[in-house]
């Protein structure tokens, strides 16, 4: 349908194959690395197994005749589907493990295709990892730890399930199948002259089903943030029947039941549809870059901003080591921008730079307004490329990772501080560098990102970044954060999340899966109960 | 502590005693209503039985000494407590039946009281009705259908337990207890500048509890338009024990904890504590009045400003009979209000008046714009009254009732419709009014706000008041919207309710029921479950 679904897409590392960076360029980062941390191990490459020299566990069950036509045994379809795309899942890739693979892949036709597998499944006792784009950070796509308690494993691919079925223009509205992804859609509301307007990271290789299930944060930083907002009713096929709720603009009707279903991660149920609320495409925009002598005085002016009301789709704050190269150097950088579809923003901008300026900043260039509809290209095209670059480092056996979280403002200088220090320790004596940004800001807090590099070696990579993730997840925690803003639980932020969330939420969740999902085969492991076997 | 506390709250109707309308001026009003539907029964004033002739129940419950200061068994405590303060309620109060008060009303003191009350009444099987400030009006805190089922019936009233605890300026938020009253809170945040900024109808006599409890909604159109969206973490006190969550001013972890409670109307546990988000208290204003040809004109304009992203505070569009009085006969009235702490927004203003205009909008007055703090008085004010004057309808023996909704812009006028002439054949050969308004206004749709005023009699009000109620309620919920937006769905919306919320949230509903109050004592009727005897 899409030029983005006739590119492979890698079994091994994030995203599209022809977008890896080949050897040579990585022999080139490589140079870069080692002369930047001269004092660690050196990298070197590891070249990447090929699919059909993998070991796969042998297949254990047997689909019924009228569900076969949907499964798939093909070595690359399990290779492909036995992790998601973290840190961790593009080492153990690399390096061949692949014992955790689903026994098959399952590909539905349509909605009723997902009621029968999910039958088959909870019958069988097999246990059904809902499986998106795969994009997944957390372990959210992983079913393989769960094997020993099930007769098998099967990864229910949306991919099938894809396309806007419906536009309503009055209400800006569409209902849209779960597994269709982000270009895609684009598209498809494209000659309607309107947008979803939630950009993850993922979009590419993430599905509206995967963004609805672990409330995915799109790119803009107030305002509307997680998909959560843009979710006018969802239609979820559970072991037990059908949910869906009502198309509402909103309603005070008992607890929202779509705010069950949303970060629910594929435990409940399958979201197969959902009417998401649109807006018309921005035409006009205006931004600024704006120098602070430090991270906290730009958080400051950050802080000034949301908490004036002024609501910019871009209010992202770069330390000085991520603002390096962009000029300025040892300043952090606050780069605020403005859109609308509807009206011009300079006089938001104008004032949101007071703010900044009023706050320390400096904003030689000042305000850049533009009229023409346009994604601002440069910084997205990087902001889409991080990955490719991080399964480079994870290739030359260091470690590039991200970690992010929200906290209140209150807490946030503390959060930084304790971060910081247990990431260097966890580092260890080879060094490496830890950055922030915030990617989101709300009136009572920042979501801080953080970005560590550090040098690490083939052997010791995998235990080194736990170390480095947990020290960082055990600082968010004890700091007051929350263990994931947007890239959500899966299975990796489970000993974080079960302190973070509320003993009786959980005793609460777990009633609802027992009667949503009695059998417990959907996705297991994640969010409650036990991880792994 | 405050002057609201110091005033006697009506036992029977709405409000403070001193505000009800008198005798006289209810003779006034009946002269009124006769002459505009002279072919309907005429007004017959009511007078209001004395608390102490009521015939209430006999005690049949005993409390554990250790909580025997806690309670009262004061008959205007028990009267007061019988019932919400719905249309019904009022009728029912006035002819004197209390038939359905509770045993005891018990005030806890502390958090651990709570607790101990929740531990009595599962113990000894005694139904436990949440109370804050008892506005509810669709039988939200009315406990005695459930009679025959229970031992007996308490009245919780967390009134008791009230107060500002903390106030973090850095990140705007405080920590409140749940009894506080609307005025209380205000009073509370006043010197340190900031506001909830949450104004619902009932501010004057409801809690921060009992508006988290129900979804309230607050009187501003867009943007922040429920208490959902102002919560930063609750505390609940369960059957089970206690449930917490983290202060956050944003979050993906799992589904949202705190979203299971909002809206919960007391079924699962009682709300002791929020950390709610604040704001800076608003001093840069600009309103506009803008004039249409019919309501429909107004309605087109109304989407185009909320679909531009202008997030007005106000941008309530009154139908021609609603806009009557204020000059402009025949047409329809959209008053737009945007408020700022920190910028002018007189340029929003024309923003939204320009769409307004080029939607064959006329504002002779053009835009007014202030730059002082101080409420907007005279609609306010008569947004307060609006409800003693409906209590003084009822004891005229008319019906002056209230439905409200939100639907999809593409629903809407087929929703108007459907609602208009199921209302009239309700009304019946008497005559009335039905007139409509926005409250609020979202991107995909209009939270509609409907009046009916009817002549009826007593003897037949109360069934005559039903079956408009009912006309009224299948006409919104056939048409698609819901079947409230902020009133909650209490004991009288069950019927539509049951309907409209997908089965299986009701059944995940029961299944966290089952596991926080497992003895079912918590507001038993309410939600999901039996509705009485």
């Amino acid at each position: 349908m899409s030029t983005a679904k006739a590119r492979d897409r890698s079994w091994w590392g994030w995203g599209f194959v022809d977008e890896a960076l080949g050897d040579e360029e990585l022999e080139a980062v490589a140079d870069v690395l080692a002369r930047r941390f001269p004092t660690g191990p050196a990298p070197v490459l590891a070249s990447v197994p090929e699919v059909t020299g993998l070991d796969l566990p042998p297949v254990t069950i047997v689909p019924p005749a009228s569900l076969r036509d949907l499964c798939s045994e093909a070595p690359g379809d399990r290779a492909a589907h036995t992790y998601g795309k973290s840190f961790r899942d593009v080492v153990r890739s690399l390096a061949g493990d692949v014992a955790a693979a689903p026994d098959l892949v399952v590909r539905p036709r349509a909605e009723q295709d997902v009621a029968d597998v999910l039958e088959w499944c909870a019958g069988a006792g097999i246990a059904v990892v809902p499986y998106g784009g795969g994009s997944s950070v957390v372990g959210g796509v992983e079913g393989g730890a769960a094997r020993g308690q099930f007769a098998g494993v099967v990864s229910l691919d949306l991919q099938l399930l894809a396309g806007v079925v419906e536009v309503d223009r009055t209400s800006r509205a569409a209902r849209v199948r779960a597994g269709t992804f982000g270009p895609d859609l684009e598209d498809a509301l494209r000659p309607h002259r309107l947008t979803l307007r939630h950009f993850p990271q993922s979009f590419e290789h993430s599905t509206l089903g995967g963004w609805v299930a672990t409330r995915a944060g799109g790119h803009f930083a107030t305002n509307y943030t997680h998909i959560d907002d843009f979710v006018e009713s969802l239609r979820t096929v559970t072991p037990a029947g059908v949910l869906e709720s009502r198309r509402l603009p909103g309603s005070g009707a008992g607890p929202a039941p779509d705010r069950l279903v949303l970060g629910s991660e594929g435990i409940l149920g399958v979201v197969t549809e959902a009417w998401v609320r649109l807006q018309d495409r921005p035409v006009h925009r205006a931004t600024a870059a704006v120098r602070f002598p430090s991270f906290a005085a730009g958080a400051e002016a950050a802080r000034s901003v949301v908490q004036a009301g002024l609501f910019p789709a871009n209010c992202r704050l770069l330390d000085p080591e991520e603002a390096a190269g962009s000029g300025g150097e040892g300043s952090a950088l606050l780069l605020l921008g403005f859109e609308s579809a509807m009206f011009p923003v300079d006089g938001l901008c104008r004032s949101a730079l007071e703010r900044c300026l009023d706050h320390g900043g400096a904003a030689p260039q000042g305000i850049r307004s533009s009229s023409t509809e346009g994604a601002p290209g440069a910084w997205r095209s990087s902001f889409f490329r991080a990955p490719y670059l991080r399964d480079g480092v994870a290739r030359l056996g260091w470690i590039a990772e991200t970690f992010e979280t929200a906290v209140t403002w209150e807490r946030f200088p503390m959060l930084h501080a304790a971060v910081s220090d247990a990431v260097h320790a966890a580092v260890g004596p080879g060094g490496g560098s830890l950055t922030c940004r915030f990617t989101h800001v709300y009136p009572d807090g920042p979501a801080p990102y953080f970005t560590v590099l550090a040098p690490s070696e083939r052997g010791r990579q995998l235990g080194h970044w736990q170390e480095i993730k947990d020290a960082a997840s055990e600082a968010i925690l004890s700091s007051g954060g929350t263990i994931t803003h947007h890239h959500a639980v899966g299975r990796d932020h489970r000993p974080w999340y079960d302190r973070q969330r509320p003993d009786l939420f959980a005793e609460a969740l777990a009633a609802t899966k027992a009667r949503l999902d009695p059998s417990g085969v959907l996705n297991p492991g994640v969010l409650i109960g036990p991880v792994g076997a």
